[in-house]
């Protein structure tokens, strides 16, 4: 029997949104066909589909949720419809699916059923922040978030502004949005003066900002963190 | 005065391409609206635009050339249009512009003027790899081309293994097509039976090909290389 295909859809980083500006045509054509989902967020997911145009009963989709919270005898239903021949799409909370989310554990089940897996086109904060920050982007790496304790996370900037001179390497990392203020605040005292720093903000939405300036100049200015979801980088020399 | 924005475009992976499957309706209509582009290679950047369906004269179009042979001095007419208050486009050869391209350089200049800098939803090897490989997506790097030398490229792909079981981080690394096979061989060779590694050939393409497999798979295969762009990915554990 032929299997189904697992496809890997980029939703919204910001709401509200219109589709025409963050996917392709035919991308929302494949999210609206298919009857089986993998979400991150089944109500989140669900608030996706409707946007982008779902006229079919949300009861006719199957949405499987897949988290931290997640038990790992869950996986076996999830890949069940692809195995039986029905496509099934794959939705994280906000933008690229298997990219800072746990997505990645269905797509390699996936390989290890010979199913085909097909990524889509969509956004994605960490590679529009990174297209937007003018840092080096030919050597970069993601961190995800960094230790929430303060010792911890100044000796992790440190290491990671140290790590960057030394490769060349743009440093990306999040924040969840009501700590960005505090990061922001401990980069500003720990980075060196020469270190540029780009605060991404919002992107895609009504409120997008992306800025890049070296430490000494950001500590000049007035704290421009707002409580949205924010992609830091750094580039130190 | 009010100056431009620098609209960051991504363009086609694969040729030929159909628009409404890489970029979304709105990132079409900024493209062939803008008079003035900065383009990795110009001729590439005319076959874009023609593709993504302009009516007008390329002749009408300026396009700047800004790649490895540029000479710095000509970076300040490619910030004069913006200065002068007109929109600019910023393309790549393929994919994302300032990701793995040498356009980082035209962006941190647009920061440094005070010039807006919007980044744009397409399609980007990188990323999609990423997405598809079922592959750590929470922590990444990425380290462009690996060294020509043999020796030194062995040595590299072993630092990368050993770093990448230290901190659970995916290495991505690409080669010219015309390499492939060889890196593919080294890769073979050098990594521990155990490490998953993912080939991203194609992407987006007629010929897209993405599979992960620990090498102890890969070694009892035949070579799946062919002479189009590929990404490597790998994981140890």
């Amino acid at each position: 029997m032929k299997t189904g295909t697992l496809y890997l859809i980029p939703t919204n980083l910001s709401a509200p949104f219109t589709p025409a500006h963050i996917l392709p045509a035919t991308v929302v054509e494949t999210a609206l066909r298919l009857n089986h989902y993998v979400a991150e967020n089944a109500k989140v997911a669900r608030a996706f589909l409707k946007n982008i145009g779902l006229d079919k009963p949300l009861l006719e989709i199957s949405i499987r949720e897949l988290n931290n919270h997640t038990r790992i005898d869950a996986l076996a239903e999830m890949i069940a419809p692809l195995v039986a021949g029905h496509d099934v799409g794959l939705v994280s909370e906000a933008g690229a699916p298997g990219v800072a989310d746990p997505g990645a554990i269905i797509v390699a089940l996936a390989h290890q059923h010979g199913i085909a897996v097909v990524p889509l086109v969509g956004p994605s904060s960490i590679l529009l922040g990174l297209m937007a920050s003018g840092l080096n982007g030919q050597k970069f790496a993601f961190h995800g978030y960094l230790p929430q304790d303060k010792a911890i996370r100044i000796n992790v900037l440190i290491e990671l502004e140290n790590e960057s001179r030394r490769r060349n390497m743009t440093q990306l990392f999040i924040e969840t949005p009501y700590r960005n203020h505090s990061l922001y605040a401990d980069l500003l005292t720990t980075l060196s003066p020469s270190t540029q720093l780009c605060v991404a903000r919002d992107l895609t939405g009504n409120r997008e900002y992306v800025q890049t300036k070296r430490i000494a100049e950001w500590r000049k200015l007035v704290p421009t963190t707002e409580k949205l979801p924010t992609l830091f980088l750094l580039l130190a020399k």
